[in-house]
């Protein structure tokens, strides 16, 4: 089980998500990590994280596992190169759909567990199928499809911080 | 076309969500109106709801397509029963399940545009497919499964403010 988690690798240029970097000091800075074949991370709401009285806002749910899912997919694209994510080249997934079910309301006021797994990695693309718990209990499935950042789109980045 | 935004009619107890409650200091509060036979909503990303330089994080963008398509929901079914938005019994709608299609980058830094349009509406669900512009351009495409807000879960919160 790798310490460090999945985000603290991101090449500082690619670390600047709301949901997910660690440079973004208005954001949620999610931490991921492996758990066995699953990835897990826990994240507590903000009170202000509301949809109605006493449960989570499906918009946060959402980006839970709109960025967990590309912290995942990063992840198993590093672990099928049988490589270790501080080595290049850095690997740094986009979302290109997002799908989420809400299976019943998610109760405010706790700590979240959310969950994912890989269901295909092929090539430039990595489905990860998640759930998020409350208590044990699953109250949200997602899936996100994620699709490596274009190599120019990081060259060009990478070449704005070097001027 | 009805000049006051969908969620301004939102009862007190039901309008403190973080995408579109008046009542969320916090959040995006965003503002839904009717277009004919398309909602549309307008909304200016601040500079941290950023993905990668330049672009908009995704998890607004699913944000955007939730909370614009619940309020679509509840709008639509008011226009079916041909009753106003200020007319009891308030009507007022959850996400059982969100897609959201990433079709390309969404720039970051201008005004977005996101439309809906009523693909089903029975009973108490309804679908709303929608998308976001960015000058013109759709960068992202979604589809919100609406269900109303059970009576009980409802009489439970508006109990809970008179007491």
């Amino acid at each position: 089980m790798i310490k460090k988690p999945f985000q603290d690798y991101y090449p500082d240029v690619l670390a600047h998500c709301y949901g997910c970097g660690k440079l973004n000091e208005y954001g949620h800075q999610i931490k991921s990590y492996w758990d066995g074949e699953e990835s897990v991370c826990h994240f507590v709401p903000g009170p202000y994280h509301i949809a109605i009285p006493g449960y989570v806002y499906g918009g946060l749910l959402a980006s839970l596992i709109d960025c967990h899912g590309t912290g995942t997919a990063a992840a198993a694209a590093y672990r099928d190169e049988d490589r270790l994510m501080d080595t290049d080249p850095a690997f740094r997934f986009l979302t290109a759909s997002l799908h989420v079910d809400y299976l019943k309301p998610t109760p405010l006021g706790m700590e979240l567990e959310i969950r994912g797994k890989v269901k295909e990695l092929k090539g430039r693309k990595v489905i990860i199928e998640e759930w998020i718990l409350a208590k044990g209990v699953i109250t949200v499935r997602g899936e996100v499809v994620a699709v490596q950042v274009p190599d120019e789109m990081v060259a060009e980045l990478l070449k704005g911080v070097k001027e």
